[in-house]
């Protein structure tokens, strides 16, 4: 599909610099790319340096690759210059379909032929942002957690109209890049991470709107519980040590019908035999051999590092 | 309220010693109490003293309090016995309603009067449990998260017969044992955080039902993304700094309509004037003074210290 490799390209254009454009700067910059950044705003190249500045000491924390340097970020002076040269382009506009639409069409005209053009979108399905760009296969989502330079996730997605191959080749370049990356099939609006999200987040907002816990609380639930775990053990396992020896099928099985409690707005879906089975399945991989009591131990020690990570364990709460 | 102060306890009862009852023991002997057991399973001693000594490593790590020791467990043949000189009781029977109702009623009759009992439910609310017990005042819910010698927070909520005093009384004993309380006012189906996991936890099973998504891909997107940050910096003020400069305000002004989107299954609440300053107000007073520019140093810096403590920045990924 592209020319370049994944793990072989040198050049990357961001287009867009704002909050999640400048953040990719900074993260492509880390991991020793060239850089060439295009955005419209008169003061952006100030406002972009200063963020590239700022970040520079967590990204040294994180550890810089080989020749790493801000000064390897060139701001272009036309959109057509900053993607000349690309062998990857990311782009991160402002969240407006017409414009997203239009720059992206623009970008397809100036990239070089077979470059990957990602955006970073976080709710736009591909299949609306591609319908005027002339080589719409080439045009994917990266969608990323703010701030990319930090969090490891990108989620890749094509559209109807997008290649194959370009959504593998993404995929390739985002982890030979330093992401962690989750490749879906299809289009699902707010991906999935922000679907998770805001699905927590609508629930917080029908408590705060009723009076039923203020924002403190809500946060406060969240990192001094089940937020622990989140940092490293997801969801769905953290579930399955819940159910004991017999895990996740034990844990659906006899809780179950606690779906149909009035724990949240959200409507559960109908728990068949084959979801059961999925969900069940889904987790025996994610434990790939590890007994019960090594997950245990694995969580539990997770736990402490966070503690001790986040500052609660020894002296006064951070 | 209760005869002795919440700072002054030094022994505990702790009813049923499963999971969550044997984590409770482990958790009120590492912070020095005299724990006394009661389960009516034949090999409940043997489970819990097992559990105590799997679960005692990770409380050396903690830090234990002065004179802890798990030889501070004393297992009691009866109830009656094991809250007979209890200064608090914590009761983890299974998650049955009629159970909990008859088991609380039994207990209140034979702790010393005055002294508060709390139920680990997970689900009912206590005014539903503390129907048939003859002193309803002193039953208060103190629900925590698993396990109870790790995880800080414990939810601590009264039912409609109990008095006002319990409910401080539990909130200041459990702070004084070392948890963080969130006192609720009302009572809430699930309380506070598993009205947030289930919202998720449910968005996650319709993603599973649908195939738009894997138990691994689910996980994945918490731990590689969102979870980073819940780890020491709640949602709402995480969604505060995606506002950038302009915060929460910025973000709900601007992003408000978003919830209209169809990015989970759960409906949003009415975004009025009142749910918006609630929760910009909240925010305001999470930030506690902290400048963006501070607040994002902070997130910036916790995640590479989580990121660090799980084992993702020197080698390979746990």
């Amino acid at each position: 599909m592209s020319p370049t490799p994944p793990s072989s390209v040198r050049r990357v254009a961001c287009i867009g610099a704002g909050v999640i454009g400048g953040g990719w700067v900074a993260h492509f910059l880390a991991r020793g790319y060239d850089v060439t950044a295009w955005d419209p705003a008169p003061d952006a190249e100030a406002k972009l340096r200063r963020l590239v500045t700022a970040a520079w000491p967590a990204l040294e924390q994180l550890g810089l690759a080989e020749g790493a340097s801000p000064d390897r970020l060139t701001m272009a002076p036309t959109l057509a210059e900053a993607v000349a040269d690309a062998e990857f382009v990311q782009e991160s506009a402002p969240e407006k379909l017409e414009l997203k639409r239009d720059l992206l069409a623009q970008l397809d005209a100036a990239a070089p032929p077979g470059v990957v053009i990602a955006s970073s979108t976080s709710g736009y399905p591909m299949t609306d942002m591609q319908t005027v760009a002339a080589t719409p296969g080439r045009l994917v989502v990266g969608h990323p957690f703010n701030p990319p330079y930090l969090i490891p996730l990108v989620e890749v997605v094509g559209g109807e109209r997008t290649d194959r191959t370009a959504v593998e080749w993404a995929a390739e370049f985002y982890e030979a890049a330093g992401k962690s990356v989750i490749t879906m099939d299809r289009e699902l609006p707010g991906f999935i991470a922000n679907r998770l999200q805001e699905a927590l987040w609508r629930e917080a907002l029908h408590m705060v709107a009723n009076g039923e816990a203020t924002v403190e609380d809500i946060d406060t639930s969240i990192t001094e519980g089940p937020g622990l775990r989140w940092a490293f053990m997801g969801p769905m396992l953290t579930f399955a040590l819940a159910g004991g020896e017999g895990g996740m099928a034990h844990m659906l099985d006899h809780f179950g019908p606690s779906l149909k409690s009035p724990w949240t707005r959200l409507e559960a879906p109908e728990l068949d035999r084959a979801l059961r089975d999925a969900v069940v399945d889904g987790c025996d991989r994610a434990a790939d051999g590890r007994t019960y009591a090594q997950l245990v131990a694995e969580r539990d020690q997770g736990v402490i590092d966070v503690l001790r990570a986040t500052g609660r364990l020894d002296g006064p709460a951070r």
